[in-house]
């Protein structure tokens, strides 16, 4: 999917949506628990519950592969299950050597089929460029996460410039913003806005809208770009609204709430 | 496994050697294709050929994640026929927002009982934290990795400090010396020197001996502690040694060259 194809979806569905299934067995609906595959037929609700709100899902990884080789088959069932105009984000943050993360490339693009991943950038470009030798497929580099960890290293300060400053500056020339998208959290907003000034067309992947806090209309403002260029992910605070057989029913009042947001900064940006 | 039973099995062995279980379908012995689980069957082959010699096994995740679910399970088999007194390294790379690593560190420590992991920093202590909760279990963390993209930002230099220094100081306080190792690559040996300096006691691994040009006595003069605290990986160099069904008796031909050498530092130092 391009970014052009990606901005047409966003338009026509008036919204930059993202929802995370982070499926948790310990968190789903306990009558789900007795059915062959509890994390599919979660998803599976949830994807018809919200597949007209959003732009795109990003399953977690981390949640299948805690399942074993049941998660995995419940990976790819969900991702076959979402339909093929949904832009989709393997949750990975995977990143290795290059011989190494070439495999990884492989599991999720091939194998898999993932639109996009997300990638750890510790470890330099050569950890991120096999992910990049695949045409039509994304990386989404971490350079500010949302969590409270994001304060020990990436904002150390070198020549006065953080350290995710560096990580967008050097990485954005790794490959082209047809390739690279940043995860960039919106705890705090002001930082997007230093951030556009490096990269003023990349799409950014934002976590930390509603259950960490940040707030979507400070992002809109310092994040939005002629693209839209924004994928705001959501995913406690829809997957788990819910916790009876009426689940995808709550998911669905979460998403349209923030669906509708959206569409309000959508019609002011692009009447 | 204590870092004194590690110890233990390295005097008990002469060897701090760790073979990297890089198992790639494209490399591996082509007569071997036609078994019912190729990957286990070499792996359980470098195993028997090379037990005696080494103290610990490390299979890189994304060589078995690549296969999808036919690759878990050989992992799994794999784990289950290492002797139980041989330290295993589940080489992932992980690290997420907490509660996403906890999901992580039940996959590896509880799923499938490796002792240990190697985690990317990136995303700082909280990325960490879920596995170090895992009693008698290790983390490993990326500090300076032997590739070449390690130049990109663990170089990086902020009151005269790298940032894998950094990563080193803050990150040694969340856990103690029993429960976090360190990656540290063999490229540049003069850094274990100063990275000695910061944490005299702890378990380092060290990849890059070998194929990717490390020497072991400049890892061994700058790095060696009054526990060995070092364990040394070969990958490629051990496990592609043979291409033909003899490959175990070559891959035993490498590692017991490097063992030999190991014994010789150890003699030296723990006579």
């Amino acid at each position: 999917m391009t970014s052009a194809e990606l901005f047409a979806q966003i338009q026509k569905k008036k919204s930059f949506l993202c929802v995370g299934l982070d499926t948790d067995l310990s968190r789903i609906p306990k009558h789900l628990l007795s059915e062959d595959d509890p994390i599919f037929a979660f998803n599976k609700q949830i994807i018809d519950a919200t597949k007209d709100l959003c732009i795109a899902y990003k399953p977690n990884i981390a949640f299948y592969e805690a399942e074993g080789i049941k998660g995995w088959q419940a990976l790819q069932k969900t991702l076959d299950y979402i339909p093929k105009d949904i832009f989709t984000i393997a949750d990975a943050k995977r990143g290795d050597i290059g011989n190494t993360t070439k495999k990884y490339a492989d599991a999720f693009f091939k194998a898999m089929d993932f639109d996009s991943i997300t990638v750890a950038p510790y470890m330099g470009e050569d950890s991120v460029s096999p992910f990049l030798e695949y045409e039509g497929k994304w990386s989404i580099i971490l350079a500010l996460t949302s969590n409270k960890g994001s304060y020990d290293f990436q904002r150390i300060e070198s020549d006065n410039k953080a350290l995710y400053t560096s990580v967008i500056e050097r990485s954005s020339k790794w490959g082209s913003k047809e390739q690279i998208m940043y995860v960039v959290g919106a705890t705090r907003a002001e930082d997007l806005a230093e951030i556009r000034k490096i990269i003023p067309d990349h799409f950014l992947l934002v976590p930390g809208v509603g259950a960490q806090g940040g707030s979507l209309a400070e992002v809109v403002k310092h994040g939005m770009n002629a693209q839209c260029g924004l994928i705001v992910n959501s995913s406690r605070g829809i997957i788990y609204a819910g916790s009876g057989e009426d689940f995808g029913k709550a998911a669905r009042v979460k998403a349209k709430d923030l669906q509708l947001q959206m569409q309000t900064f959508l019609d002011a940006s692009f009447p």
